[in-house]
């Protein structure tokens, strides 16, 4: 892998959505038929209905590899984000915010009919978050939204597991991951859910055999559907030996990376008050990727991982509030 | 006054409007000019401006006298709130925070340009909050969205300063004065701003002259700038005797209600930290006109007011995120 000079430390490629926080008890996820801590796909008319029915919402910027650039990129990582939006107050929002955040974005946003994506989230007591996602105009990603010269001038590419079940931004990613290595970037992806993994195992496994893929991210339960195992020694058996570089989260209890057979683990960063886990993962991968980017150790990147998660979960939202990189040189120097 | 039972509690005629709140440091406000602490109403060009330069933000329904009755409606309060929003995502968005607040909501949106009113707000360290304000679809409230039966049905009629300047909402709440008084219902008014004040000195003063006005809440600057005095004490000698409940508040010092010459004092609630000091006055008044609503004392009225305020200082937005009930009733029984 040749190791020029880039412009930009991360590309991503990720779903555009705008997340709607409220709070909510046990009860009502109860009588709502949802399953607490999981994520499912809804349409237009569950989500009016479900919208109508949950409490007041603040809306944040959301979308896995979004929040994950914002992160990076209040660390420091030079980023940029390719993501469909429509062309609404929603997609202006998302627009706004990931600019704001430091992160180029210039997909054009599409005109008409679907609107912006948007997730619906309902925060139990306890932080734990349940997801309800319209996808909206995120999954209509044409081809031509990816500038091939921004991916050879991106040191990693990033990949979005949810954005892999819908066929043309899985086209899109298909043609980026080709694109990138090519052009000797790493390729990096999260598998974001187990329904994913579920309807495209063959796919994924496939890239990962193939050894295109570099970075690998999942956290516990998706290792364990890849590998359609029930332990998680033999599951990291199963999938180390194939990525150069594996990283596992397990909440509460951490994280760990493995590369070329060698073990690293982190501890999760303590928290005074869980207020909301939405983005607890992608703002892991942020601290990771960022501190990779930079080129730190392994166990550094894990504990800037641990730093940022630590951050999200303490409010409402899955982009950083406090200053990162400040919160980083106050813990790891 | 008569005193017949009442379907509602607090109809409130105000701004519909979704706030946009970001954080920033002083230098930013004196780059763009800004005064810390103050709300100026800006054109769509200037929101554009302003909203590409400031940070990520997070939007949360806002509208001084639609964070009253959310507040209201949370300690108990049957409220119901006339206000203009547009049929866009931020007047869906404003809608359904209204009604998941338990608030009824039933004028139409409006359709076409402009949009839904929106407030671009910078919180600066210590949470002081300078407001920025495009007013949108607010201003076009149409005599039509006036239910007289439902101001009728409401013990309080409460009016928003700020919609004061626009000729068709001021005709709307000229109105409600009428159909509330009629009826034999209070009227309850906050003048908002200084700068509404200074437009409509002489009208203003005339409600307050004809004794149209039964509850009015200023801040100590507004009672000032009304009464074009500099001494607190000659200003309340000015406005007390014409108004039979005047409520003044001063921030971190507390608030003051006078009534029929009788003064009753309250202490600012502590907090441990002010996050976003947006909505408080919103907020006192709020856990005031609910307690008046309950029966209360003028005591415990300004004790419930305080207490809503420091719960809405203590985090991003301007209406509650607790349970103001659980609170007033641990604090205040």
């Amino acid at each position: 892998m040749t190791e020029t000079q880039t412009r930009l430390d991360i590309l991503a490629i990720g779903n555009a959505i705008v997340d709607v926080i409220a709070t909510a008890d046990e009860a009502f996820l109860e009588r709502e038929g949802l399953t607490k801590g999981g994520m499912q796909l809804i349409d237009a008319g569950r989500a009016e209905q479900l919208y109508s029915r949950m409490g007041p919402g603040r809306e944040i910027s959301g979308g896995s590899a979004a929040n994950t650039l914002a992160g990076a990129a209040a660390l420091g990582a030079r980023c940029a984000f390719v993501g469909q939006v429509a062309d609404d107050q929603l997609g202006a929002v998302f627009t706004h915010d990931m600019r704001a955040h430091g992160v180029r974005f210039d997909t054009p946003a599409r005109a008409g009919d679907p609107p912006t994506g948007r997730v619906l989230i309902l925060v139990t007591p306890c932080g734990e978050r349940t997801m309800n996602t319209l996808l909206g105009a995120s999954h209509y990603l044409p081809m031509e939204s990816l500038d091939e010269a921004l991916v050879r001038e991106a040191s990693i590419l990033y990949l979005e597991g949810y954005l892999w079940d819908p066929e043309q931004p899985r086209a899109v990613m298909r043609h980026a991951i080709d694109v990138a290595r090519a052009a000797g970037r790493k390729v990096a992806m999260t598998l974001s859910v187990n329904f994913i993994i579920e309807l495209h195992r063959a796919d994924l496994q496939g890239l990962i055999d193939q050894g295109l893929i570099d970075i690998l991210f999942v956290n516990e339960e998706e290792l364990l559907c890849l590998t359609q195992e029930t332990d998680r020694e033999r599951a990291l058996a199963m999938v180390a030996p194939k990525v150069p570089l594996l990283v596992v989260t397990f909440g509460p209890d951490g994280a760990m990376a493995v590369r070329g057979g060698e073990r690293f683990t982190v501890a999760a960063e303590p928290v005074e008050r869980v207020v909301d886990t939405t983005g607890a993962g992608d703002l892991f991968a942020a601290g990771f990727l960022a501190g990779q980017a930079q080129g730190r150790s392994i166990e550094d990147s894990l504990r800037m991982g641990a730093i940022a998660a630590a951050e999200v979960i303490s409010h409402y939202g899955a982009r950083p509030d406090a200053d990162l990189k400040a919160l980083v040189a106050t813990k790891l120097g």
